[in-house]
């Protein structure tokens, strides 16, 4: 395991790209899934991701929200590495109630994202964070969610963005953030 | 909201007590469900969980496994703490092969739980995290999967442990380590 816990800009960029696993035709036949699971693993290089994600932030966070499940395991450490709090995003049905609940569009019908909304204070600054952006359909609802909650979405962070997908386009107005490309 | 970020010990557990809210009869009858959503968006006392889990850490750790979903939201934070990696123990088909998998039994029927064994070095040390300990299926099926990769469980550390509950007899053998008995 190399020392990566320093690795920033275009040399952690690389170090991404070699640990994350590109596997064909998963979960469906023409997508492309990308593998996070061997760059988790490696220490240094998890250490340099969360805290290369959480120096990119502009200005200051209450919560950051992470998305079921693989965005748990981003945006936990970045909640920490800013003094923020976490703010769980659950699949329907996982959270007791009272709970915030918005449905977004899947290529074969849809799905429903739901938020606690008494741990999100009005008025309070929420960064939400992923592994990837692609359509970007569960983060429009993320973000539709927080709104909801009278709370300010101050940013959306990636560890990866696939361009070639209207993502970007579906958070307008929103300051988007990526620490690389797959596209 | 309080600076808890330095509380240890008694005052700690008095916090998790606090903010961790008991739902009766969910997700089903006769069972209080530890709703831990208002824990995790204090930040300093979420903070303060993670120091004091990683803190009680005996011995050197290479990887810290996380089951899905809630697991992810504390090891994840307690690997960075301890300069590991992370180990994402998954719910049966959401990890491309090649797998490895461990069932376990459920009140009606079975579940099933999934790693990738090539981010499991033979010899490597691995830390067990979820944030309740009931029956200890879950955790007894991630010790065998661990094992089965030629790993080392060198303990597991739960934020709650329903004492009432056979958990620590399903993991005997193992250092099991609870920062809250709420039985």
């Amino acid at each position: 395991m190399t020392d990566a816990r320093d690795l920033t800009g275009d040399a952690l960029r690389r170090r991404i790209d070699q640990l994350v696993r590109s596997v064909p035709d998963y979960p469906t036949a023409g997508v492309t899934f990308k593998d996070i699971t061997p760059l988790l693993a490696d220490g240094p290089a998890f250490a340099s991701v969360v805290a290369e994600m959480a120096a990119r932030v502009v200005g200051p966070v209450d919560l950051v929200a992470g998305m079921e499940a693989r965005g748990f395991i981003l945006a936990a450490p970045v909640a920490l590495a800013l003094g923020a709090g976490f703010l769980a995003v659950r699949k329907a049905g996982k959270l007791p109630g009272p709970t915030a609940a918005e449905d977004y569009e899947l290529e074969y019908g849809s799905a429903r994202v739901e938020i606690h909304p008494s741990t999100v204070p009005a008025g309070s600054r929420v960064l939400i964070v992923d592994d990837v952006l692609a359509t970007g359909g569960t983060a429009a609802a993320t973000v539709r969610l927080v709104e909801s909650c009278g709370a300010q979405v101050v940013g959306l962070s990636f560890l990866m963005e696939l361009s070639f997908l209207p993502g970007r386009a579906q958070l307008a107005g929103h300051r988007v953030d990526a620490l690389l490309d797959v596209g």
